[in-house]
């Protein structure tokens, strides 16, 4: 017998029929001996009809207050599917409770929108599966400390989740969503991507922080602090598939570096289409430098990614760095405004929006030299221009004109041996906010 | 400055066009220096909305788990209704904050989908109007002692309402809702029907209980108890008339009997047309028969209304009670399995579906005698026969034939003097569940 953590997203919540069959699927493992605690999103479509609502009535400029209510109101999703879900397994003759954030109680800080999970209370989860219930968990949301209602933030049920594994500490998370797992690139750019069967935690973080949408990032975190096994599979195979099947399938988020990662240099390739780049030129290469240029940057709640600077020439250099496209022009406006009024008069700004970020992820990397160089021998053979490097000990990124990036994953994942067999067509995943 | 609780009921806050007006209404209040609780219900169609897929997904017997997972369900209408007038107040300007049952909290006991109020914690509630915010509650709803979430049934955002008016001594419980008032009786049998100004609490829990729509009979019983000064009128008048006006429009619920109530003899006639008629023929006449009936019938769970019991011959008797049309089929059901085989041999059923009870209810009729043959002499002059009588204090209620019911309701209306100038149309109060 094991204790499993269940997450399903919108998409397999969507329509009744939808959870009768997360119900029939979740009775299958019950029968099989298993204790199950299920985190499922809001339907799918429900999140965003209240937020249009909101959207409607809502203030020129959101308070903190409007965000205490925008929570209020955005909890009810979960609260709504995670009851339905206990009524669809009651009805298959499984006893079954729901409990909404506050009643587990799921304690978070009081970041409205975006709030962090600090603790989670087990006590009465486990008295609940000692009952032999099904015990469901609504995703996404909890209570701060003065017991106001908050939200994680888009994808926070898979956090959710993890957390929830984590606090009851489960043998295994397993996050059923409308993809069938994790790819060694996005099978919509390279259709002979392959699926991990699986990856180390190392590299699923990095490739969630590098544009991989199969899972949050904070989820991923969560799984590497609390060591909580992770699966990703499909929410769309058959419900009565052979339980041992369905439990080997998909891709599994592990800790330990067995043989075959070892023998793969390069796991993954992600990227992102929705960078842009901001060069400052010109500026005098003195101590304190970077601080006057990214400080302002940081103080207007704009986060950087990548960062370098030229070599300096004359007591003169450039610095380069990017951020999100959405954040472009008003870092542009910051710089202007903050900065280069206290720079020397000859520094000026350059920028693009047409830029993508491709990276290269393999915990291989680590005791692999020349990663790095047959990435760049790849590109230069398609004569792509690097403009920007970042790297870390297990990834390697590089800046590009956006035009190139299809052609810039696609020669890399060849370059890297990663080409399979041509899998089916699988959509992104769609199932989360 | 006055301490008010308004509520809306669902079409008041059907659209975000709607919220936004009762929003507008409210800052009107605070404006003119009131503190203002709001206890909104759920946006129309939102409750059947999600009873309605609990329905595709619900077991064929519902059991006390599945009760308590449709209230988790149904309590999100309010929780989201709530936010949402927030967010409209704070875009007015007006900082306003809602809390669910829980966050108040509201206790109640145990009895899921038609829980009663056991007690309102009030200090959460008087703190954030002393921080000068409107405060709003979402009605319908609360927690029981283990932290469940339950529901008051049908109507219970009105309870909510003068509970929560009760615990923080508000000076008036405002019930806006889409008619103007209570009525002589309903407008649309009887054109000429005048809206009373004030009505007594007696009578108004008569008319509640006798059939009345306009207020939920347990929101009465709360107002009786705790002397909340209760006032019903429109939430379609433009939000900006006048503040004076507004305030004393409508129907005011009173506890002091003034002149002109004494003066009325009958402030209004309200009937049933969901009624059915059961004789039990033949019965011994000896004592425990009532209870040989009813004590069976009873413990099906089926109500009774009006029993009476026929002059005794030969030592026997025929025994005649009403029930809920809906509960029918199921009484006689009973009767005929659990009653009649104790019987002498000689009993048999008689049964009726198409009555109708119609009631008289004044505080005049307490000191009046001669108001029953009034009733008697008008229903006789039109030829209807009067099948069964049932009296109270200030209340006289006949069943006749179904058919007869209009008639009846127009003769009795200008019997009693109740008739006024043709009113506008009235819609029959259509703004919770």
């Amino acid at each position: 017998m094991a204790l499993i953590v269940h997450k399903y997203g919108g998409t397999s919540m969507g329509t009744t029929e939808r959870i009768r069959n997360v119900a029939k699927r979740i009775v299958k493992w019950v029968r099989a001996g298993h204790q199950v605690v299920v985190v499922p999103s809001a339907m799918s479509g429900e999140t965003n009809r209240l937020l249009a609502l909101a959207a409607e009535l809502e203030p020129a400029e959101r308070s903190a207050q409007t965000c205490r209510e925008l929570d209020a109101l955005a909890a009810t999703g979960e609260q709504a599917s995670s009851a339905l879900l206990a009524i669809a397994l009651q009805a298959e003759g499984q006893p079954a409770i729901s409990f909404t954030g506050w009643q587990v109680p799921v304690r978070t800080n009081s970041a409205y929108m975006k709030a962090r999970i600090e603790s989670i209370e087990s006590t009465r989860i486990r008295k609940e599966l000692d009952a032999g219930r099904v015990v469901i968990v609504t995703g996404f949301q909890g209570i701060d400390e003065q017991g106001h209602i908050t939200t994680l933030g888009r994808g926070g049920s898979d956090t959710s989740a993890v957390a929830i594994a984590a606090a009851i500490k489960a043998d295994e998370c397993l996050i059923y969503t409308d993809v069938d797992g994790v790819y060694t690139t996005d099978p919509r750019v390279v259709p002979n991507a392959q699926r991990l069967k699986t990856i180390s935690f190392e590299e699923m973080l990095e490739l969630a922080s590098l544009g991989s949408k199969v899972l949050q990032i904070r989820s991923v975190e969560f799984a590497g602090k609390y060591r909580v096994p992770l699966r990703v599979l499909s929410s769309f195979t058959p419900w009565d598939i052979d339980l041992a099947e369905e439990a080997a399938s998909g891709t599994l988020i592990t800790f330990e570096e067995d043989e075959k990662m070892e023998k793969a240099v390069v796991s993954g390739i992600a990227f992102t289409r929705d960078e842009a780049k901001i060069s400052v030129l010109g500026v005098p290469d003195t101590p304190g430098i970077a601080y006057a240029i990214l400080g302002a940057v940081a103080e207007a709640g704009i986060e950087v990614d990548v960062i370098i600077q030229n070599l300096s020439k004359d007591g003169k250099t450039d610095f380069s760095f990017t951020v999100s496209r959405a954040d472009y022009d008003r870092a542009v406006k910051v710089l202007n405004e903050k900065v280069l009024p206290n720079l020397d008069q000859g520094a000026s700004l350059d920028g693009n929006k047409q830029i993508s970020k491709v990276s290269i992820v393999g915990i291989g990397m680590k005791s692999h030299a020349g990663v790095a160089s047959t990435m760049f021998r790849a590109l230069s053979q398609e004569g792509i221009n690097i403009q920007m490097i970042s790297t870390s000990e297990i990834k390697t990124s590089v800046v590009i004109d956006e035009k190139y990036v299809e052609l810039a994953v696609r020669s890399l994942h060849t370059a890297f041996g990663l080409d399979g067999e041509v899998s089916i067509d699988v959509p992104k995943r769609n199932d989360e906010k």
